[in-house]
């Protein structure tokens, strides 16, 4: 069992965006930000249900196999859930539609309060307040000792890298200057000292870089 | 002739760091910065003077190489050369001794008066105050069709960036978090899209990224 936390982050840093606007919650800075991985034949396939086989299938896939192998269990923002994007909306079910692309428990940190969703294919929403900490322990739990992911946002991952909770982080930098949105790396000094430090190119320009302990 | 970067960034992108103390001017995080690139047996000799061929001849070395060939003329900022760290020093000549691994005119921005200092093996220190565009136009001359080099810090190199000045930019990113310093990237969005990029990672940990138009 490893907690682990996979992002995407531009040149300058930034793992979360924020161009989404009422009309394209999501953002065009977002889509270029993950421009590489969406194309990869993993997630064509994983997320966006694609039957055809079409995709990339070099290091960039690789990579993206392993962000969905051996999880069991999921936590993230409230803001990768899609609640900022959608604060007054009580019936908002995730980006991700009726059968989401984990098929396990993902714990939302969130102040408010809202019931459990069960969606198709094993994925069940749970929200919670909980310290990085507290949060960990129930989704080791739920887990049944495969590994737990830290999903995001930048600020989420951010403080579970400085918590000391995460054994393995795997950033893939899309080489593209956004200049804007929330950076993973501030306030994170020294992190590296835990870690034995990898990197690898793709054939897309994206850098690997995995920091693993 | 072009006008190039070439410098050492931080996983959090400082490329000038700002740990510098009167006992200590330069600091514990740049030499933590450069331990690749002060490694090659190529700045062994051509900075540290070293005659007996120590360091690293890898990939690192190959860009230190790059980094000494080919240039005619260099600009760097005030704080490159020395003057914030040393503001009430009239005899300040620089970090790098006698005789300086340039070999060629030397352009210092500064907004203080200082004389041209003539050192051996071919190094003129001239200090002006300029914009990008008039020193550029100034240190292409003195060049005489040899590359000009922007040497930095972070603060002057990232003018040029955003004047549209720069031919190839190299970074060699450390895989250190610095949490700390004067970051390359701010305000640099979309820089790509005039240029190529590709990325190349050294056998040190180090990932070599060059922006090339």
């Amino acid at each position: 069992m490893a907690v682990r936390i996979d992002l995407n982050i531009s040149l300058d840093g930034f793992a979360t965006t924020t161009d989404g606007t009422p009309d394209d919650p999501i953002g065009k800075d977002w889509w270029r930000l993950v421009a590489p991985y969406v194309a990869t034949r993993t997630v064509r396939a994983r997320v966006f249900q694609e039957t055809e086989g079409r995709g990339t299938t070099g290091v960039d896939d690789r990579y993206a196999q392993e962000y969905f192998a051996e999880v069991g269990a999921e936590i993230m923002g409230a803001g990768m859930f899609g609640l900022h994007a959608h604060p007054n909306d009580p019936e908002w079910r995730g980006w991700w539609g009726e059968e989401p692309p984990f098929g396990f428990p993902v714990f939302v940190l969130t102040h408010s309060e809202r019931s459990t969703l069960e969606m198709k294919g094993g994925t069940t929403f749970h929200f919670l307040s909980a310290t990085p900490a507290d949060a960990l322990a129930l989704a080791i739990d739920a887990a049944q000792g495969k590994d737990v992911r830290v999903g995001g946002g930048a600020t989420v991952a951010r403080e579970f890298l400085k918590a000391g909770l995460v054994d393995r982080l795997h950033v893939g930098i899309t080489p593209i200057l956004l200049g804007r949105g929330i950076r993973l790396w501030d306030d994170l000094r020294g992190l590296e000292s835990g870690y034995t430090v990898t990197t690898e190119t793709a054939e897309s320009g994206v850098v690997h870089l995995t920091f693993e302990r």
